[in-house]
């Protein structure tokens, strides 16, 4: 058997079901990682090293109680967690701590899973970065807004981390950190105890190491069990979109080489032309997510102005600016494109796309731009990075998969064999 | 100037802004109303006439906080308040008291509305009611699961009530009792704070007197002004459904006149064919809800069978049926008729189709049918329900109309055209 904490969340699943581990074991073997590993990724806003070993041999004195059990997990520090504090990466709510677990959490404790600590968030889930660096170099951003989730997993100190997409919080850590990061359909699985940015893209999501982990963290949430990866070569249609002249050559490289693997695995890929409006859908976005943030944040911003970084301003006073014809055009704009994106998805099962514009940005002062993102997110449906080699500075490069409305199971099925045919499996 | 407690949200909202009324003024005329009409309609849940006037004269001392200044509100008792107890409709939290207010209660207050009360649920928002009745007549039920805010907003109690939908919980009770109620696309309104049922279909909604007053809500949460109510006419599409021949005869008459008055108005009505697989779509609904019910009410399953009511039970039993294939087989179908139906939205702004059966059945002991709210839940769109007459027993009978995904702000603009034409404000 590999080092425990190099294990994936079904392998580390399946060693406690089978008796080859305990969870106690599990969750000694992260924290010795994470020992190791802290110092300089810094991924880890609170930590009860104890809490989650007595956790753990609770489990281990139980008999299961669902498909994580005993398998440790990461928890974004935008989401509630009862026993231990969320700051939602704000000084506002320094030493915060929630009357109850957000229903995901709940859920993951209901599966079995161990809450090993809680993540770095940048601030409410935007853009001030915090304190996390990039496990595969130190002076490079990890992404965000789900920095020390993508971290973490990336650096092994947990198989499983729980994150929030609302402009490109997931894909593009995922991206940056070289880990499979996921993104539900927007409104698919319960925020519950998360706190809000902008409702409407407000989105649960998660990092893990393969396409299967996070299938098993999907059943986690809502049941059933994970579909086989299919045996039939899904249709894709590469997109991409109208900013491909603003990627990186290794993130052109890493799409189009991509398209070729899955063709030659027996994909159909085709490339489809898309309406005009697509190429405006990144702009359309920031409208209504800066005035969504506006109101979300609405308490904060007359409560504690000073508390709130020059990079937040901006993107409230930006809100602030959205006159309510501009709101409506951003959204006609959105309906007529969701509506093009699922006829294209009555031919195709997934869409492969750039996930980031290229490597990890150098340099810890922003997270980088969620460009790539922006469109998909408008767009609602299931969003997966699939890590993709290397860029000139030996970081890595991703690619994004998308898939239908509200078709996660079956969007994973699909993603399962991309993996394979692509190898990307860390 | 109407009796106070008799003006719609909007109307209130003018009042205090032009000093007209004051917001103590207004909830005092509600309470007398609250004080008249409860002993026999049984609305609400919680109420703190004392804590609701200290609120109202705090927002008569201060400048306008926004749309909703000085207007009182109900709140369904299965969204957590911070000053008011929440159950949930069940006596497994009987006294809870959340430590902070739901999201969208927060952004109510941050609007300006002041909280009369909690108004009554069914059991965690499924089907063993309150103690609710019609207030048209006490004898038959007012619809649920949203029973004590519909039935609030016909009594004259309050002009506005939150609500959630997850079968058909919204456009039922609203259709029952004669009231506007509309239930927002799935996801596009944070659920932070409201006890999950089944998060694939949770969705937020109210009820109130116009489908002006509805958009006003949707302002207050999620920013930008109301779109005036389109000049054109819309494009109606009639859909019937595979469950026509269930609908009373007063239900039929009324979706009938109203796609001819639409029409008569200007209108372009089509009857478009649906691929068959609309047929199963309230099966499929009820699938997915089930087993998502499961999994949300896991921990008061495990830990207090005993206060779960049978209809609850029955339920989750069903749930634990599904098998993984069935789940499956159900994502795959309501993919496919959601796909079918944005392309319908093409060409169309509205969908007319049946709200409920009938008329309110007799009875207390169960809250109908959502039969004809199945299928539109499943579908994840906006729904609204329009008063349309009075059905054999004197009893309200409504029509439902449906708008493409996440294109509320519009669909509410199309749906005020359609409301004018019907004479359907109440």
């Amino acid at each position: 058997m590999a080092e425990l904490w190099n294990l994936g969340a079904a392998a580390m699943a399946a060693a406690v079901r089978e008796g080859r581990a305990t969870s106690e074991a599990l969750v000694a073997a992260c924290l010795a990682r994470i020992a190791e590993r802290e110092p300089e990724v810094r991924a880890w806003e609170a930590l009860e090293p104890e809490a989650a070993l007595a956790e753990a041999r609770a489990r281990d004195a139980e008999p299961a109680r669902g498909p994580l059990h005993g398998v440790p997990v990461a928890i974004k520090d935008i989401i509630d967690t009862a026993d231990l504090p969320t700051a939602y990466g704000s000084p506002i709510y320094a030493g915060h701590r929630p009357a109850r677990d957000a229903d995901c959490v709940a859920r993951l404790r209901a599966a079995g899973a161990v809450v090993l600590g809680k993540t770095v968030t940048t601030e409410f889930a935007t853009f001030r970065p915090g304190k996390t660096r990039n496990p595969h170099d130190t002076g490079h951003t990890p992404g965000g807004s789900s920095s020390g989730s993508a971290a973490a997993v990336a650096a092994g100190m947990a198989p499983l981390a729980l994150g929030t997409q609302t402009v490109g919080s997931v894909i593009r850590p995922a991206s940056f950190c070289g880990v499979v990061g996921f993104k539900a359909t927007r409104g698919r699985l319960s925020l519950d105890g998360v706190k809000p940015l902008a409702a409407a893209f407000d989105s649960l999501g998660c990092f893990a190491r393969s396409v299967e982990d996070v299938a098993l963290w999907l059943t986690a949430l809502e049941g059933g069990v994970p579909a086989p990866p299919r045996a039939a070569a899904p249709r894709v249609a590469l997109v991409r979109t109208a900013q491909w002249q603003k990627a990186a050559p290794e993130t052109r490289a890493a799409v189009e080489a991509a398209a070729a693997r899955l063709a030659g695995a027996g994909a159909a890929v085709e490339e489809p032309a898309l309406p005009d409006d697509f190429a405006r859908l990144a702009d359309e976005q920031d409208v209504i997510f800066a005035a969504g943030a506006l109101r979300a944040l609405a308490r904060e911003r007359a409560g504690h102005p000073e508390l709130l970084s020059p990079q937040l301003k901006e993107v409230l006073a930006r809100g602030a600016a959205v006159g309510a014809g501009r709101l409506a055009e951003a959204e006609a704009t959105a309906a007529r494109c969701r509506t093009a994106l699922a006829e294209l998805f009555d031919r195709v099962d997934l869409v492969l796309a750039p996930a980031a514009p290229g490597e990890a940005p150098a340099g810890l002062e922003a997270t980088g731009d969620p460009l790539f993102n922006r469109m998909w997110t408008l767009l609602l449906g299931p969003c997966l990075n699939l890590p993709a080699g290397q860029g000139p500075q030996g970081l890595p490069v991703g690619v994004q998969l998308v898939g239908a409305l509200d078709s996660d199971p079956a969007f994973l099925a699909d993603a399962a064999w991309a993996e394979r045919a692509l190898g990307a499996a860390t």
